[in-house]
This record gives C-alpha cells, structure tokens and sequence, in this order.
C-alpha cells in the first residue's frame, strides 16, 4: 500500500467533514476578493470575515498600516480558519530609506494580478452598486471606520462604488456595507456565465489546508507517526 | 395673516432641515415592510432600524412577546425618530381568558392590511432572495438571535425566503441578513414600475411629524406661544 501524507490524515477526519469540504470548495472562488484598509472594531473585523466565508470569497487582503486588525472569535465564528488571509503591514525601517505606502502596494499588486480595483466610496463620482459588473476580476475595497477608504488608495482604485441610501442616517456599519455589497455581487457572480471557481489544482490544495487546519493540535503527532510507518516499511 | 400652527412650527426650523425633510420623505414607502419579532440584542435592534432608515422603510413592527426591545442608541444614530414602530407587546389578562400568540395577531393584521408576509427562515421550502418578487405590498419577519422565527410566526406566513450559503459558516447576524435582504428588495422597488412612494396625504403628515420631532422640548412652548398669539388676534 502506498499512501500519501494527505490521503493517511483525510482518513482521521469523518466523511461527514471531508463531504462539506467539498461541498464548500466548489462555492469557493477568487475571481472576487476582499480589501480591509485598517478596519479595527474588532467586531467589524470578524463579521466581515464570516461574510466572506458565507458567501465563497477565498482571499481577504488586509491592510495594517495604521491598525491593528483582530477579529472576535465569537463573531467571527472560526471564519478566519477558512479563508486565505493576506496581510501587508508597514516596514518599520524601509531599505531604500523612502516611506512605503501600503495600501498602494497592496492595491498595485492587485492589479498587477488582473483585478479591477473597486473602493467603497460616497464621493460624487462613485457607481451605485447596481451599477457595478464584474466581468474582470474585481477587488472591494472597503476603509477604517468612520475615516473610510485612504486618499492613497482612492486615487490608485479603478472606480468607487457605494450603496444608494435614502434616509436620514447616510452610511452603513462598515460589516452591513461588506455583506450588502458582497452578496449582491456574490448572487451576480453565480447568476452570470463568468468561469469563477477554482481551479483543479487550487481546489485540490485548498482543502489539504482544511484538512491540516482541522486537525489541529493533532497534525504534528500524525504527521510523525506517517513518517515512522513510512520509514518501518 | 392667518397662519396654520404646522407653518408656524416649521419656520423654527432651518430652510436646510426642511429641504432635508423633502428630500427623504420622497423615499419613504410602506409598500416594504419590516416585523423583527424579538429581536433583543440592542445592537441588531438599532442596526435594523438604521437599515430601515438608510433605505427608506417607513414602518418597522416590533413584537416583544418574549424579549424587550432596547435598541443601542449609538448604533441607532436617532433612526428611530424618523420611523414609523408599532409595538406589539402581550395582554398579560387577555379579557376573554384565552391565551393570544403576540406574533400570529401582528402577521394577520398585516395580511388584512394586503401585505404579503414573508418569514426569514433557512428551511427546505424556503425561497432564495433571488426569486423574491414584490409586486404586492410585503412584509418581511427577521427572528430573534439564535432561536429564528418562531414556528406560529412560520405557518402563518405566506412564504419562507432565506440568503443562500455557501460557506462553512451557516448564517449571518440578524443586522446583516436584514440589510442584505432589504437592500435587495428596496433596489428592486426602485427599478420597479410599481408606486411605492407616500401618498400626498401620508407625505403631509410624516413631514408634520419629523417637524415636531426635530423642535424637541422647544415643541410645547413654542405651541402654547402660537396659541396664545391666535386667542390675541
């Protein structure tokens, strides 16, 4: 018999989670990807995590420039455990001596990458959600509380979009304002003929993450014990 | 001069204030409707109310058959000045001695009143907001944390909708199903041909009210002032 790593730890978790795996995989995508430019309520934080997990959105990049980000466990719901985080934080101490601007890095390599950059915005110019295509890949951009998306990353963004409101109040919790945004174009994405899921090897990859993530405590000592069956053979 | 006591009252107000009123109350509509049937987090209980406000939704039914409703004035930010709340609380010596269930009496007034009431619910027959229509006036039923709508709620209702999920996390808050739910349906009135908007009559007296609503405690002195200058004439 030869096994892999994989194949020897996917046998400790039940069918039951191994099924949801795959039920899960399949919804996943990074055709839509997620911008948290120093969200700190960590309240916040961890409701936009478990949107994005609900939802199938794979990569959240975020942004520590000015904030701290620290999710809620309790709210985020184990969320984070799921999703692929990408963090971009200042270098203390540049190397070329210049001042670095994070979120203009992280949103250049966005696009680098072929994503359009959407940043949420209640400017003047900024597309109402209903608006909005995704044809391209596209990444939402969504600001700290009450200061909103940077100056910076505005002015690096291909567009700015914003929820249409009506009433007294004029802006959302930034975690309502994700969820809005991100299930309309999640709904959008699913209604149109766009190629959205991952692909075979992203798939295949992602859940050996999920298995070694459920493991927990436990992989180190499985790993171990596959190593020394694997070497008595 | 003769001088109703409305037109007095709104010369107290800022031109701006009163433009602002005319702005909002074109949005306003009863033809959406909102029951949050013990909700009790202060903090989902404003974010709705918010969301309601944000979007335009004059009226929000408030059962509190179990819970209290407190909501958080700080989430809130004073939405609830502007809204419409009907309470619906338990007789606690119903006159005719039987026991009355607080949630079916408030979806069967609604029903009498044309509404299509739809319950937030994840089961099987529930329809997925997508296939949502609103031609007919509707009212939609957010449950409280944890326990959902209750089953009574549930077999009076007309329909079940649910947001569809496709992650590991199998729902969202309270605060965000609703705004997600209701800016979808608000949306889809506004690109609707249907009249959703206040009539002139309702138009006329929302505005009277946020009139005196916005004069605060200056209301009473300032009504005993017109009073005493008509009795003068």
């Amino acid at each position: 018999m030869h096994e892999s790593l994989q194949e020897y730890l996917k046998q400790c978790l039940t069918d039951d989670r191994l099924q949801r795996f795959d039920e899960v995989v399949k919804f996943r995508t990074r055709h839509l990807t997620v911008v948290l430019e120093n969200v700190f309520h960590e309240h916040n934080a961890s409701a936009v995590l478990r949107t994005c997990d609900c939802l199938g959105i794979q990569d959240v990049h975020v942004i520590e420039s000015q904030n701290n980000f620290a999710p809620n466990p309790e709210v985020a719901l184990g969320a984070s455990k799921w999703l692929t985080i990408h963090n971009y934080r200042s270098d203390p101490e540049p190397s070329d001596g210049s001042p670095s601007n994070v979120s203009v890095d992280c949103i250049r390599y966005l696009k680098k990458n072929g994503f359009r950059v959407l940043s949420t915005s209640p400017r003047q110019d900024s597309l109402p959600l209903s608006q909005v295509t995704i044809d391209q890949k596209t990444a939402i951009v969504f600001g700290a509380e009450q200061i909103g998306v940077s100056e910076e990353a505005i002015s690096e963004s291909d567009d700015l979009i914003h929820i249409p409101m009506f009433g007294f109040t004029e802006s959302f919790n930034v975690s309502v304002s994700a969820a809005v945004i991100l299930q309309h174009l999640a709904a959008l994405l699913h209604a149109s003929g766009i190629d959205w899921r991952l692909t075979d090897t992203e798939h295949g990859e992602l859940t050996e993450r999920w298995v070694r993530q459920s493991l927990g405590s436990k992989l180190e000592p499985l790993i171990r014990r596959f190593e020394e069956e694997q070497m008595a053979r």
